[in-house]
């Protein structure tokens, strides 16, 4: 049964969608992922662990390696070959990060201080490269070419999504489609990758394993919709993450194309102004929002996001049935009700 | 025959160290080299392309992908697997250079505007992402774990260096062996790996594995210790670096730890204030050279490097004999000969 809605009704108190499912049924799993993580993580360089742990016991949901794992037990996988590559999986996430946060000159990451404001770029760069390097030596433990060509090419992809969004920054010229080519590089190449790796490791056919796939690529496209949703809604205390950072910074993306789209002329001089030539005065942000609000750009780009859910639950179809596709389900409906 | 000498005598002018001999043996396979690294630098987001080539145009000596295919040659190899691999350890190189030019804020770069200045950080972080995950795929294309081990260890053991390094920067108490780990890791580590794929890759003995991966390590060492040298002597012109670079930066070499151990109380009072404490003023880099030269501590240094090369060329003994063996002993001897 999947809980679709975060609905305040009159006295009574719906269960909001959650992870829980998933949780529950990976939570060994992932407590030897965690393991994994924590020895190799490790280094005689006393910097790596200390900067590699500060984030990764920031403790971010672990969304990506619970979808190998989920992926890999649903096709009825019993071996333990899938902690080790789930593993591979946050790493190459992490590295992400950690470069993405130099990219990005955030300060925020998961409502601490992000490691290049205590660390430094250049430490962020380096311990990146280091857990990158890492999952690429586990992965050749594990020893399968396939495994090794889905990540290889995933990490591929992504930094060609990092370096098309920079691209993209600062400039209003920049369309729905550029948009969703952005982040279905940057995010959602991981999520299908994650997906296909379970899918591999538990010996399914091509076809499933193009299912798996398309699953976690369309849940991944949904997830950054609700996240760029997030960047101009939810608040930073239930979030984590610095509101309007994605303003401050120039960045492209839905909920902004549409506004500017729909907009007057002076609400695209405002646009104009505001991300493409960086001069932000106080009070724009609040001017934003109500922009944002004034065309239903949010709503709406939530609406992309169901659409998107809605694929990633066809994906499914094709799948085996039981727990494991339900706690699937409610992870898409997770991702999606984060936006309200 | 191997060149030794560059002395300027009386009227004549003997014959300088160069890479001549190995350029001529490997001259058809580098030119494969860089037909494959100009189409797999492709990508559909222009700025990878043109970020990429403009450092790979800038032209290094390839001096890492020739020590692939010179080990695979000599070792009599004749198919082509060493080229691909070769592009490999190439673009490992140039991800290192870019994440390197970030971290050290440097300006210059093989006598050009380093890429992030051009480009910014960002770019340069995301396009070395790029070049790395490309040189995994390009690996697993190859389809050897073997190959992929030894550089994907290698990739992790150079980012180790590169945080030691960050970590022994603007530290006066960094002794010889923390600075020889450092450049072990950061520089030997490729060069080994260079020459130890194309020692597997012609499907030689574990053995003989260990005497391609101990002279190239040992020359790597070699080269990183001149390397330091001549930034504190080299005129830019020659050099195409800016001369000094270390020193701004705070960075411990060896004739900087050697002029530190050797000089009295007034010496390291000004190597504390320049480089620990960051406090430079006009005039600092020359009583710098000064002190380096009354202590003797580039010549020394020279020294530690030509009794690495020494330890390359002793790992050369058991490899076959001929054209290859010759031209890998005259590069020894170029990589010291550029102290002069």
């Amino acid at each position: 049964m999947t809980i679709i809605a975060n609905v305040e009704l009159e006295g009574a108190s719906l269960e909001l969608p959650s992870l829980d499912a998933l949780v529950g049924l990976v939570d060994d799993d992932i407590n030897a992922v965690n393991q994994v993580i924590l020895g190799q993580m490790q280094s005689h360089v006393p910097l790596i662990p200390e900067l590699a742990g500060y984030l990764i016991a920031a403790g971010g949901k672990r969304l990506r390696p619970m979808l190998t794992l989920a992926s890999a037990r649903m096709a009825g996988y019993g071996g333990d070959r899938h902690i080790k590559l789930a593993a591979c999986v946050e790493f190459i996430h992490t590295a992400t990060l950690l470069h993405d946060d130099v990219v990005d000159e955030s300060d925020l990451r998961r409502g601490i201080a992000s490691a290049n404001a205590v660390w430094g770029n250049q430490a962020s760069v380096l311990v990146g490269d280091f857990l990158f390097s890492r999952a690429f030596q586990l992965m050749v433990e594990d020893g399968a070419l396939d495994v090794l060509r889905i990540l290889s090419n995933a990490s591929a992809v992504i930094a060609e999504g990092e370096v098309m969004q920079l691209v993209t920054s600062n400039n209003m010229q920049t369309g729905e489609a550029e948009y969703l080519a952005v982040i279905e590089a940057k995010t959602a190449a991981l999520f299908e990758a994650a997906c296909r790796v379970g899918a591999v490791v538990a010996e399914q056919s091509e076809a499933q394993i193009e299912r798996h796939g398309a699953f976690g690529a369309n849940l991944g496209i949904a997830f950054q919709l609700v996240d760029d949703v997030l960047d101009y809604s939810a608040r930073q205390s239930t979030l984590g993450k610095t509101v309007g950072d994605d303003f401050r910074e120039g960045k492209i993306t839905l909920p902004v194309v549409l506004a500017y789209q729909r907009g007057s002329a002076k609400d695209r001089a405002f646009w104009q102004r505001c991300l493409e030539q960086g001069e932000q005065r106080d009070g724009d942000l609040k001017t934003a929002f109500a922009l944002l609000e004034e065309h239903g750009a949010l709503a709406d780009t939530v609406d992309r996001a169901r659409s998107y859910g809605d694929r990633a639950c066809e994906a499914l179809e094709g799948l085996p049935e039981g727990a494991y596709k339900l706690a699937l389900k409610d992870t898409v409906e997770f991702c999606i009700s984060r936006a309200y």
